[in-house]
């Protein structure tokens, strides 16, 4: 008999779920469900209309996930129930709403329908940077050891800052609330009928370590006195370790998908965390940067460093036995996107027309052409902020160097140079803070199809640079989380010896570009410290005047 | 009987001859001839390639727009040759040529033809650069006191690095060279039969003063021996004011322009200093922007200040009788035009179509609706570098605070501000170095046309700002300058109260825009000092790494 396992990969604006051979590590099938109310953050499905950096979604959307695309796998694949030997799930965060006893959303019951703070709060709603400010006041003042932890910065897409939101803009909703819980935790109680809190989740969005547990009851009182009692009556003090079975399928949970009561349900990741063991990632030293629309920078250590600008360190936070340490940046593709339909002139639009190709494609094919340092060009990447290491979102971006002559494929690569400049930052940053970085994969749309890119981030880092070979690493690794859940490998690592895979490519440094690239870094730092670092706060003074 | 006089404005593609009433000021009618020659930046016309930096033009030209375009003007208007007062010229400059004792240039001569160095060297002409250092050296170790008239600096675009690289690179041409000449000062002699080198072009281009004529020939000789006796041989030492009579039409001038012998010649302006009068300025105080592709700021002043980084200061300059300043700003329309070429976005352009409108118009419209400030972004105006005050070639652009909503329009309007500021720098330069400005004028094509960016230099200078009201000022002002030597002027100043004009409109600051824009220009100003004083030299560095 075969036997598989099911990734539920859960994003921002839909759920895959794949079906894995666990002989092979092959994606055998998989199937993808768009959210139907997608992002929420100009009104209800009421019409009521949103404030503003308001980004909710409907839980009704992830049921239907489950509903939709496991029967869909099944039913492609020709795989039994029975061949199914367990299910992990992946989701964003911290994407949080509040529920009954029963685990009932709020927003389900009818008198709530026209209240936002009844749905879901998904990572990207920012409207609760007021709360982030005074959580982190009060943690500063009484010197909160756990801050630390967190680069000494609280952001506010984070689990109390959006709670305390609901807590100061509707009190009575917040005392219907039995618990505030994370969608991905939510999914896995509606699956196994238990209520557990994933260790990943618990650990990089609401200040909880395996040591210390929450900050205490008596630090939340500080907060607000209606604070007082959260942990443990609210919120879930029922963490268990990232990918540990969380329980089994139970009736309900199995109606729903179409699967057989029993199957072991793991313990949710954030969904970049999946693509580790997805990439063969278990162990420490071997960074993962998973590059999109922003980038994530996700490494494994032995032990607890205080790593100042990053977003997290969590024990057990990736995988089981290891400090997972995060890192990120806020705007990558997001960037080279934003200049295509904002600063490429028309004349480039013809000629990737002329050639049918893709626009992206053209100037890749143009920049590619350039020398390192031939433009004259330095950018900082903070397009959308600086996450790491500065931790500012009031930073903006900058470009330097334009001539009369310059060109749109120079602009272009500066900006990816810029990224690539962002990444050194941030693994200096962990090398001189202790962690030791021996190997640097990556993961995502542009690792995967970018070879100009990934070449640049070689050489301005000096490493080699390995990709991983799934399109859809997050729902892998989710379901090698359910493999070992459900028995079928004895732990992640041996699991990830048959499942996970990297491409054949290898991105090597060509010591040419590494010198140049070397003095054109050193020009990004001093940039990035007298922008960044209080040497000139134009940027945010800008903010101001505007 | 009516009375007329032409003035003749020599451009960098084209000349113009514009005929001028003299009791009206009206232009009457104009003719223009474009240079079949152009600009010579590739090759020469026997296909022989020109080195990096070349810029050179082809005296015959010259002498072509007289032959067609007086007749033209004559022709069309049906004045006769007896209703002309006097002919005015300005020239570009510093644009210099080779001739021989009678005035022939040596490009003439066919055994030249295949040599760069024998044809006119136009004003951007940049492949003297080693020669103006070597020059400015020589100059700073023997403390030469014309210096710091030039705000301590020398442009490879002057008479005597252009000369200094004939003499290093074609000596035998050098010495067959019986005078170097502005082609202001050489159109002059054509058509007058006699050589006279204007104050003008003499004091701006040449290091000559009033005061102290040109520097000795012993500093020359200490650049190079072979220079020892050039000021009284191949540089003439027959400097006479700007604009005052430099001869009568001789018999080659009148067969030449089809006029008759006998009609008096004004000494040349350079193109930009001619508008001055054009708009009525012809005493202190009263502060000239010529807006174009570059900016020129020219005011005259009643005694000779030292002013760092202007382009120069000089006794009869442009006026006689008063010091004429001279500031710049190396990249204005330019940057603009760059823009819509370089970083505009298709949809615009569809846009502009769908309404059948220029591309600036379109982003005007959209740009004026923005607050002052709104887009959060500030730029340095450098992308050709830093004429005054910084006068530093090697300094390039800047835009500062991109964020991933930032729109083209809001790009654009911050180019528009950055040379507003740069403009406030000249000006706040000006007055803090004890050159009085009491009114500000503007010249030019974006001063005419772009209102928008004329209530910006209003607002960000905090200063009224009057309009040219005519559209071919250099002529019209050459043609004053010609009125005057003629004698149907007793000077410039009578000239101008009949025939100089402004436009009705008058751009007043608004007191809140000021605010805001005062706050800006502050933060221009912390990164212009910082990035162009030596803060960090970044610019330069990246100019090395390329």
């Amino acid at each position: 008999m075969k036997k598989y396992s099911i990734g539920i990969d859960y994003g921002t604006l839909s759920g895959r779920a794949v079906l894995v051979d666990l002989a092979t590590g092959d994606e055998v099938v998989s199937s993808v469900f768009e959210y139907p109310h997608a992002v929420m953050d100009e009104q209800l499905p009421s019409g009521k209309k949103l404030p503003d950096n308001y980004a909710l979604q409907h839980p009704q959307d992830y049921l239907d996930v489950l509903k939709n695309t496991i029967p869909d796998i099944l039913n492609k694949s020709g795989a039994t129930p029975e061949e199914i030997a367990g299910i992990g799930i992946d989701f964003t965060a911290c994407t949080v709403l509040p529920v009954y006893a029963d685990g009932t959303p709020l927003c389900f019951n009818d008198k709530y329908k026209d209240e936002p703070h009844a749905y879901v709060k998904l990572w990207k709603h920012h409207a609760a940077q007021k709360q982030a400010e005074i959580i982190y006041e009060k943690a500063k003042e009484q010197n909160e050891s756990w801050l630390k932890r967190y680069g000494d910065q609280i952001s506010s897409e984070w689990f109390f800052p959006k709670i305390l939101q609901v807590l100061e803009e509707n009190i009575e909703l917040y005392h219907e609330t039995a618990r505030f819980i994370e969608a991905g935790d939510w999914i896995t109680w509606v699956l196994t009928g238990k209520e557990t809190h994933s260790s990943c989740l618990a650990g990089y969005k609401a200040f909880w370590s395996k040591k210390d547990g929450y900050p205490s009851n008596d630090f939340f009182a500080s907060v607000n006195p209606e604070l007082g009692e959260i942990i443990g009556t609210k919120v879930s003090e029922n963490v268990i370790s990232v990918g540990s079975k969380a329980g089994e399928l139970c009736e309900a949970g199995a109606t729903l998908t179409g699967l057989t009561q029993g199957i072991a349900v793991a313990s949710p990741s954030i969904d970049a965390h999946a693509a580790l063991p997805a990439t063969g990632i278990t162990d420490s030293g071997k960074m993962l940067m998973i590059m999109g629309t922003s980038t994530c920078h996700i490494i494994m250590g032995d032990s607890e460093k205080c790593v100042p600008g990053i977003s997290g360190v969590v024990e057990d936070g990736v995988c089981e036995g290891y400090f997972g340490y995060e890192a990120g940046q806020s705007c990558v593709g997001d960037s080279f996107e934003w200049y295509t339909k904002s600063c490429l002139p028309k004349s480039y639009y013809d000629e990737a027309a002329a050639q049918n190709i893709n626009i992206h494609k053209l100037l890749r094919e143009k920049a590619k052409k350039l020398k390192v340092g031939e433009s004259g060009l330095v950018a900082l990447d903070w397009w959308n902020g600086n996450r790491s290491i500065l931790s500012d979102s009031d930073l903006t971006g900058l470009i330097l160097g334009f001539k009369l002559t310059t060109k749109p494929e120079e602009i272009y690569r500066a900006l990816i140079e810029s990224t690539a400049y962002g990444t050194k930052v941030i693994i200096d940053n962990y090398e001189e803070n202790g962690i030791n970085i021996i190997e640097i994969f990556a993961a995502g749309g542009i690792a995967e199809k970018d070879e100009m890119t990934m070449q640049i981030y070689s050489d301005v880092m000096n490493k080699e640079i390995r990709i991983s070979a799934s399109s859809q690493s997050c729902a892998l690794g989710s379901a090698m989380f359910g493999a070992v859940a459900g028995g079928a490998f004895g732990n992640i690592k041996e699991a990830a010896s048959i499942m996970a895979r990297v491409k054949d490519v290898l991105y090597k440094p060509i010591p040419e570009n590494v010198r140049l690239y070397e003095k054109l870094y050193n020009e990004y730092k001093i940039l990035h410290d007298y922008f960044g670092k209080g040497g000139n706060d134009i940027m945010k003074r800008l903010k101001e005047i505007k």
